[in-house]
């Protein structure tokens, strides 16, 4: 498995002014070798796409969907509800507000449709690669060995 | 045009349990003598039932949508993503951080797709009625006329 | 009807100094055709201005309201005191708490008098006209086109 | 001077509903000595009775306005915007919100129309009527001696 | 697998106190059919207890760890610290302020040691046990099952 | 009565680096014609200095105290405890909680020690002084004249 | 040394209200075997017996002072004014907002007058005991012995 | 007793990008002529380092910890949790949210296991230092002084 074979995470977000700020997320990924997409798509402006794209995730091979948002930061959520794969949130610090709006509207989602969420902006985006790879360990050895050397790394710095 | 008449509101919230606190609405409409429907719908189990109602409302002659909703409360932002009618959006206080988090779910919408936030809890309710019946005034005389009766016995209650 | 014909939409604010945090409502309420007219008035320094205005506001042709204010921001309820037309409210970041103060003055109105609450900022501002152009489309034609093109561009950006 | 003579402080509150929240201003008031009057008037449902009420205060012998408010809490900066009298304002936990949304809406007054906030709910209700009586003891050397009095008790309690 | 073969999901709290709390994760995870262990454990009062349980907890078979915990909420990160593998955090009201204690204690771990932090409460120990379930359902079919299964009834009820 | 003749106001703060934030108070006073005097106290570093000074300030001559401070921002409440003249408050922004931390410790004395807390930070200074101005107006016909006109130049900007 | 010897500790709180709220900590402190004193004495009330009992706090053998206080709670700063003793603060939840002014007023001390905050409400009772015995274990030997037993048994229960 | 003796004071931080917030601490300790020692740990990137240095750390000779850290600041809890040391907190405003995350993960301990808070940032930093020599003080004659000393300082500055 190579980072540029089918992608096993998705990592989606509500606007290309998101992008700066989600970038961590994709570099970790690809330090941990872990093959990635990345699209802009929103749920409140364009909530097809969302549908669409997340409705056949999982049969596209996709296993970690990545949702970053601010304000009222319904994205993650709305790819819950379409997909049964995890499912993690990082709530962004675009608006005035400056984050605990997007926490809010990630991190307390009803009974039944959970989404995990990560910590505010960019540390946030840095741990849902991590996250990610700490699920997709429990099935491929090689990130499980990425990820421990990742961790060791981690200590030594 | 008559409460029974074909609806003129929708009043869609995401849970049976939101039934109590959004109670008001629908009894001032009554009152106001608006023709509405009452919906239970869910943003994040059961989106296509959102998708659905909210993409045909407008055909199906609707004017005005009323979504009430507790937690990350995504519901009326989803309802304004699938419908160009105004959607007046009532945060509950259904999770145990007690509204603020609906609040900032559904306040903070990004620019291009708004919601209407009214005040928190059973207050907004009550006035998500009363600005449904604003806005229905300014095409429908018998609902001015209904408003203005229940603007006068709110000055002389 | 055109963007200089009658005002149907009248944007005030409490101070000169909050022009530029409203600048895009006028903005787009232009680009989507809507005439409007644009006020300076308080609600705490000015209030028979203010009076006056909303007193006549309907007869005048006006048919929405948008107050933007910071802080104790009384304006759009106070608005909404003296109009049957529904009032948008946009809540800025003047203040130094940031706006989480002038949100809670514009939304937390109590039952009988309701005002439509924005995000707070620059993203209110915008969605205050596209707001106001939901509420107008159901009576024009015309904005109902232009917001369709509008919501068509905004999807496809 | 006495209790019964003609009113030195007027307590206006939005709601009959806010009269057992705001009862120990009135009842301290007693006490010190300190003739009031207290009326239902609210800057959202009945803007004219405030304006007409405020813009005479003065005139009619008042010195000192005491407002209670919850929610959007306006009352006490309009009272402020209508009369050069010393405006003290109370905020109530009516509103789902708890009083923090009270809070904000009446400390939070723009340069040139100060209105003095006191402590939320009961507390603050109390301590309007103290600093009213620490107000008018300037110029009334029988109040400030009842002021006095109550200030030796509250030590020796 | 049956839910009482090898345990796959861990589920700790820091408090005996909490179990009433988190008693919808168990149930939840014994209705999707997997098997669980559940133990008290403080990250504050018996730090080796969790330690010595975390750094075994990949060689004994599990797979998820659901932390629950209120006020200072450490367990959820401590988990992660000793641990490879996925930890999902859930805040609890057990403190006087209210769970937003437990909330930004658990949410805002520091890039590169993530905690997947659910709902505030009830609703986040029984998401914990839904996001357990989609974690799993990518390894064993059986899970998946379970877990569509439960989601087409929350689309149903 | 002239600018310079006996101080009718004290303005205190607890520091020389909150003189900048402070400054709208004295300028604002000098031009509505009342004296002032201004002290740098801390409640925390100099008690015994703010306790010699509030208790002889009635004596002296005062009539009414301005009292700005940041973070944990007793300095009001103290001058309060040790003096019957009004004490008004003035949270400050100097902490990294920007100014919410003052604020509360402001604004929620307990009942029978009030303290009138204006806004957050440079509108509260400048308001102190106009709340002042309103105060002595009761008692001085000079500055209840500076005042009106003051009002008035406030509602023509 | 026994619980009833010179006091080594006193707890101090504003008002008899928070007796029971503060209760804890006595018993926690009997239960150590540390000499204690209690009493009621406000910042605002009673500023002078404040001053008076922290000014000779030290030369009377106390070593550690604890003070607990809600709302604009002041007591615990002030007691640090007066006395090179290390203090500790527990904010109480007496007041509307529950806790969160009171934690706002004690810990955000400035820069040279530090209080040790502790957890809000009936924890922070408790925990103000157990760290007055980490300070006193520092230089007395069967302190240090009670309270490596107090933390053996919370490891066991 | 030296600055450069065995360290009585240890000053830990959970991230090299913390020295220049905490580095008001050591300088302060210097200045007050406490021997002290700093290092970087983390509880979620090296909690092995953190229970190692805190096991030993009353041996050695410590007697007070210090421990700063931002966003969800587990270090202080878990330095707490390893010793019987008397630890003070500085809640740091490295995260997105400013500090109020920090302050909640530091203060909210559980009973039976107490952190002293200090205030947020900076402030925090060097309030540490003067309450660490408060502690001292109790024991080490020369400490009384020297605090004594700067205590003088702050009053006349």
């Amino acid at each position: 498995m190579t980072t540029t074979g089918t992608p096993l995470v998705a990592i989606v977000m509500g606007s290309t002014s998101d992008e700066e700020a989600m970038s961590g997320c994709g570099q970790l990924l690809e330090r941990l070798g872990i093959p990635f997409e990345q699209r802009v798509m929103s749920a409140h402006r364009t909530p097809d796409k969302v549908a669409d794209f997340m409705r056949t995730a999982k049969d596209r091979g996709l296993e970690v969907i990545v949702a970053g948002a601010g304000g009222a930061a319904a994205l993650p959520g709305v790819c819950a509800a379409y997909t049964p794969l995890p499912v993690l949130g990082v709530p962004l610090t675009s608006s005035p507000l400056g984050g605990v709006d997007a926490l809010h509207s990630i991190v307390q989602m009803p009974p039944g449709v959970p989404v995990a969420c990560m910590s505010v902006g960019s540390w946030g985006a840095r741990n849902a690669a991590v996250f990610a790879a700490e699920i997709l360990a429990l099935k491929y050895p090689v990130i499980a060995d990425a990820l421990e050397r990742y961790r060791e790394e981690q200590r030594n710095r």
